[in-house]
């Protein structure tokens, strides 16, 4: 798979290099420690999914000025200011394989530094002067906090089921795969049909990417993962793979994965024992077909809508490597 | 001094209701626990200054239309959002004589549900459909966040200097007194001049206040404030009485002071020599005349450009409040 990896980076080296360039520009101006702290999160190794779906769904649907990279960063703000929040909800130590900014700077500045992203993301999308945007942007961060909140909710508690799970995973991602797409669309005033298209990919897409995030959370390990496996269950999140393995298995194994969910010291053995219901119940077979579908919905949108070019080739790209990746 | 009080909370006493019903309307669709802690810090008897600012301003600027308290809540919500993460970053457990937030429902429901009522005020400054007051709104949070972590990088540091002072309390309160006004003036489409004014009076309303706030820190006492009286020492910030003081004293009193404030776990006996020294070098007479300049320039602005008016009356009477009140 490393093969799609490639060529996708092949083909976004330059989007990919202007938006590096965007966010290093956009942070300057600001207090030594805020740009430390922000920068520490932004410049970590992330994928920059977010802003190169929005200039990528920017050129599918016509744009032609050159605001595009600039406001694309604004998705990498509103992901880095929930990374910095939810590393300290989730009490993570490890992120990307580097401490958490709260392990560092400590829980006051990951929330302001958090806080401030989040401003930052909202002005960026006043600056584009569309009110369209702004309620995306506006409802995006209201989605993930509530997404965020409900998971908390819920924490530990093994009778979640796959449709309050739906509800987490689409607030907390599929909602911002979905803008950053969504936003391009309007500041390309394309028409409504292209607008709904683009929209559907990015929501479908943002789906498939968190279930693989929690399927590759129980079957990665940390050199690749940059964190420890089985690290959602020893936060108390219950995520699709045992959702569905819970509702499959007989009531003797049913009671064993309830035992070392509500056990957060659970020991090597305990984590392979879980493992091992997983497959036999097919909780991570369901996963990975229920994020190919969802896959497969995202390219059909995409397909039946926009002609064949180079970028529709990248989306779709995109879309088969968040299916197929490994990390 | 409470005949004032009186008076201007019977002129604006539908506008206080109105204010009231419109907050909890605005919660009702939420998730129970966001409600829940979203209330908590919403109706623990806040005095609504914000919203009233703006309803006040919309008025005086002829507004005629009906959405001015739906929208002013935007600033109450602003508000809440930063005092629920602020009392986390300052470990404050009282928060107007009640557990703060983070004490009964712990620091991650503290920071998402300040997250969801940053998004929330955003969102509803979207609902204006006026660019400038997403603007203002957007531009209010950055100045927030920027200011409470200039705060906290300089926390227990004697060498506070009055500019960096006035940089911290415009940033982390004026800003958001002026934009309740200036948001007014634009849902009002109001003549420039009066933009001009209204934001003047809102900035330095604000400033004063917090001046005063800060001032009551040292004179009040908990059973009025809600808090302990020397709170915001107890947390390392330094605020214009002491810096003042500082400033005034001499090497052997600075050496004194200097070492109250390096020592968190301060005596009764110290802080009431402390208390002393800023009597001695006039730090709490200082702080109360710069807040009265800045009440004059704020009713300045006001009479220059407004008619005499029950609303101008209103806004002048909040002025002087500000000045005199005792918590």
């Amino acid at each position: 798979m490393s093969d799609l990896k490639n060529k996708i980076l092949a083909s976004a080296k330059y989007d990919l290099e202007a938006i590096e360039i965007a966010l290093k520009q956009n942070l300057k101006p600001y207090l030594d420690l805020v740009s430390q702290v922000a920068s520490h999160i932004l410049f970590a190794g992330g994928k920059r999914l977010r802003p190169l779906l929005m200039v990528l769904s920017a050129r599918i649907c016509g744009y032609d000025s050159n605001f595009d990279k600039t406001f694309s960063i604004m998705f990498e703000y509103l992901h880095a200011a929930t990374l910095l929040h939810d590393d300290l909800v989730d009490e993570a130590t490890l992120r990307r394989g580097k401490l958490a900014a709260h392990s560092i700077w400590g829980n006051s500045i990951a929330v302001l530094v958090g806080d401030f992203l989040l401003a930052r993301a909202l002005s960026i999308a006043a600056d584009t002067g569309r009110l369209n945007v702004i309620k995306i942007v506006s409802e995006i961060t209201e989605n993930m906090s509530q997404g965020e909140i409900h998971q908390l909710m819920r924490k530990g508690q093994p009778d979640l089921s796959e449709k309050e799970y739906m509800e987490i995973i689409q607030n907390k991602t599929a909602v911002l795969f979905r803008g950053a797409c969504q936003a391009s669309a309007v500041i390309a005033d394309a028409p409504e049909k292209e607008e709904k298209a683009i929209s559907i990919y990015g929501f479908n897409l943002g789906i498939a990417f968190q279930m693989i995030d929690d399927l590759l959370d129980y079957t990665s390990d940390a050199g690749i993962l940059g964190k420890k496996a089985g690290a959602d269950l020893e936060e108390g999140k219950l995520t699709l793979p045992l959702i569905y393995a819970l509702k499959q298995a007989d009531s003797k194994d049913r009671a064993t994965m309830e035992s070392i969910i509500k056990n957060k010291d659970f020991s090597a053995g305990e984590f392979k024992t879980l493992l091992e219901l997983l497959h036999k119940y097919k909780g991570l077979k369901y996963t990975k077909e229920l994020a190919a579908k969802h896959i497969a919905k995202a390219k059909k949108a995409l397909v039946g809508v926009f002609k064949p070019s180079e970028t529709r080739q990248l989306l779709i790209n995109i879309a088969d490597y968040a299916l197929a990746r490994k990390h």
